[in-house]
């Protein structure tokens, strides 16, 4: 196709880039790991550019890779059939505020952070927390984005009440609106959500919001060993003690964070850790909820308990978990692992990792989200000669998603399978899932033009 | 198709009925208002089998209507294709409490009732809690059924965490899991969850639990007029005291089932009835939402503000509540309906209800779900000579169908569209949903033998 029919559709010819002007980033993710290619990178503004982007890349079948803020962590962004990248980023307005029915709509280029930021300064609240605030809720909503806050309030999925959706041939779908049940037909709004851009386009989304809780603390809880503070979660979701969040971490990964910030954690004894929320309306019911933690704590083995009142302490600490990543990929390459298991698996995952360490000569640090059974780890190449490493890795990946499988876990909890979990997610999956997962994908993109070779397609 | 085919699946004869020997209660639902006929009735006790059953259909291109409770509202196991009724009732084991996952793993025969008792019993709870406990978990998830605790909790689709579906070829498709997130691909489940037996069989569900909460309040308020009780909920919800459910009734609806009953509804006050409960583990907290609740209540003109902690008292209310429908339909034939619009506009399709009456000389009570927007009103005959009912009761619903869509509502949110409200969802649902609908549709049922002509299909 002629790329220069682009300017036909999008007026503004700033934002159009052809071939070589197009900036390394929008060819690559968050990792910056795999580079595609691409002939145009197209910021649309609005519904109906993207509507007409498509029906010419349709009438052409030219693959279409869409781009949130493009922070993934799977590749999910990499251009790697070449063809047009579609841009969301300027799309970026809050539509409305809808206080009478708790709701925010707003188009996909929006930063997590400033929607959180408008709600709140507004007295309400979007629960969703993903760690990297500068992700587009088109992003969010299209990797099904979890987060800290997902024990107590669940997953981007969750607060989705209705999407504005360009088809591949450049039809508009409205799913859902600002209703609260809906049992009327099927539910095709839940498929475009967590389905990385390969079904269509989300241009608007409806969100479900809350009345901001008025208050917050923390709680910072030591042990020996990850396997007592893994034990521990189980029993305190069993105490309905309704902690918003419950992540844990090994020291480690906390003394590497720690040096990268130049932060001082909060906590010397042990060697893990498990770091709390609450949130809510009433001092009583918090200090409530903190009490049956603690109790639950100290009987299986706790080494200490810290409550965490001041902001200061809250922020530093909270600050020294998001920067978990950050901090081990300052000092080596690493890969991300995102595979969520049954709550109760967790601990055996865990000691998997300890074995897979040793067997494979790769150091593995390992945190996440404890309350949901989504482990994070992040395997280190510490200067691996490249060769041994990419094959190493490779293997070393393969055994842990297997081993998350046996443990009737799933490969991805949050982030998406993107180009990079692909392989392993194809291994495991039955095959009859992936038949009807693609047999859906022709349904909405018998051409496959949208963001094609990603996850199951 | 020789039906006498399926005695070589069944092995039990008792578990097939041909022709005549089908019993008049499997060719309707629970309102028993269309009468559909049927060659076949298999009772299912097992996956294998049900997967022998539908290949048997598929290959002979007979149509299948699943089958639950059948305490449905629309017409949705009617069989009115004829062909073969697939009964799920008595596959209703309760095969797994996996306490540590705070999961429950059942067969879809299970009725609702004893799911509750069966977890309560061990000190968990299933939060879902449609009026019908008659109802199969099967029914349930194939309806997206919603009831009373939806405000709090949610709905059916919320604690379904994983599904075995047979599909219309016979083969099985697993959902899902134990798992709490999942990022994993196209969410297959979802699309499953209320599509009303169109798109496969459940043959097994893992079902999300949580601790049992320890407490439970109610609280009736009364208002002068109903418009007033609908402005409180909005700002019931604003001061987050997460309620359970919030009811709405109207005074003559309560003084008919009263008399129906032959119990007292524990207020005379005012023309209409917001109902709350509250559940949770501490005194003090939900002494603390009573007391939000009353407030605003009372500064929204409520009449009276009545606690009902007595056990006796709040079943007897409940009970009340409980019986609306029957009360109705013990004095006359009826036309339940179930639309929902956002929860702002409640009060204005209640206002249009009342000129409806008036225009069409029908009476219509409602009362429903005031915490989610989801407006039950029944459109009582009142002995109307037939052919004059048939003609206007069909021109009212359409018209409070097309006020409930001007709202931006929906047809539809927790009953389903089933056979009945089809023609009023195909009438004022976008002919591209539609569209996409069945093409969905066709990728998991190409042949149309599963439960045909409901809802979109
Ligand atoms: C430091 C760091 C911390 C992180 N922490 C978390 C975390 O805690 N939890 C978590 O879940 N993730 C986390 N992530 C991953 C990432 O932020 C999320 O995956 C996020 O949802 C991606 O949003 P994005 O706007 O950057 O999307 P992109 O990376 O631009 O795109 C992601 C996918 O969505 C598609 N897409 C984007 N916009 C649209 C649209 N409008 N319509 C259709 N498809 C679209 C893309 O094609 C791609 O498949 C983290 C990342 C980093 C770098
Ligand atoms: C008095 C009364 C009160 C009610 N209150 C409520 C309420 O508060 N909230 C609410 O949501 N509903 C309510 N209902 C409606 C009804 O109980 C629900 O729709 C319920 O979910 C139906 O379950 P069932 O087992 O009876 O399903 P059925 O009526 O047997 O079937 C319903 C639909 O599900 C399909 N189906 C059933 N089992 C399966 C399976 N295993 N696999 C695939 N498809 C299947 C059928 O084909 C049909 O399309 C009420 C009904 C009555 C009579």
């Amino acid at each position: 196709m002629n790329y220069n029919d682009l300017f036909n559709i999008i007026e503004d010819k700033e934002r159009v880039k052809l071939g070589s002007e197009i900036g390394d980033k929008y060819l690559s993710d968050a990792l910056n790991r795999d580079k595609g290619k691409a002939e145009a990178l197209v910021f649309a503004v609005n519904t109906e550019e993207v509507s007409k982007v498509m029906k010419l890349a349709y009438e052409n079948n030219i693959p279409v890779t869409p781009r949130g803020a493009g922070t993934g962590l799977v590749g999910a962004t990499v251009p790697h059939k070449s063809g047009i990248i579609l841009d969301l980023s300027l799309m970026n307005n809050i539509l409305e505020m809808d206080e009478n029915t708790f709701t925010v709509t707003v188009e996909p280029g929006l930063h997590l952070v400033q929607l959180q930021k408008f709600v709140e300064d507004r007295g309400f609240f979007y629960p969703p927390d993903p760690g990297e605030k500068n992700a587009s809720i088109g992003g969010n909503i299209s990797t099904n984005a979890g987060g800290m806050r997902a024990v107590k309030y669940g997953v981007t999925r969750n607060y989705v009440m209705g999407l504005e959706v360009v088809l591949a041939d450049g039809s508009v779908l409205n799913l859902g609106g600002k209703v609260i049940k809906n049992s009327s037909g099927l539910d095709m709004k839940d498929l475009i959500i967590g389905s990385e851009g390969t079904l269509g386009i989300i241009t608007k989304a409806i969100l479900k919001i809350i009345p901001k809780p008025q208050r917050t603390v923390s709680a910072l809880i030591s042990f020996n060993s990850l396997k007592e503070g893994i034990d521990t979660v189980i029993k305190i979701i069993k105490k309905n003690a309704n902690p918003t969040a419950i992540e844990f971490m090994e020291k480690d990964v906390i003394e590497n964070a720690e040096r990268f910030l130049e932060l001082k954690f909060p906590c010397s004894t042990g060697n893990a850790y498990i770091l709390l929320t609450f949130d809510g309306d009433e001092e009583f019911e918090i200090e409530n909820n903190c009490k049956k933690v603690e109790e639950a704590a100290l009987k299986n083995n706790a080494l200490e308990f810290i409550l965490l009142r001041e902001k200061e302490d809250i922020e530093r600490t909270w600050r020294i978990r998001g920067a978990l990543v950050t901090a081990v990929e300052a000092v080596s390459e690493q890969e991300p692992i995102d595979i969520v298991v049954p709550i109760d698996r967790s601990a055996d995952f865990i000691a998997y990792t300890k074995e897979a360490e040793r067997e494979f000569g790769i150091k593995i640090s390992s945190f996440g989200h404890a309350g949901d059974g989504n482990v994070h780890l992040c395997v280190i190449r510490n200067g691996m000669e490249e060769k041994l490493w990419n094959e190493k890795s490779k293997l070393l990946l393969e055994a842990l998603y297997k081993k998350g499988h046996q443990l009737k876990g799933l490969p991805s909890g949050e982030h998406g399978i993107g180009l990079h979990k692909r392989p392993y997610f194809m291994e495991i999956t039955d095959k009859i899932n992936i038949e009807y997962m693609r047999r859906i994908k022709r349904v909405f993109d018998e051409k496959g033009i949208l963001n094609p070779g990603k996850s199951y397609s």
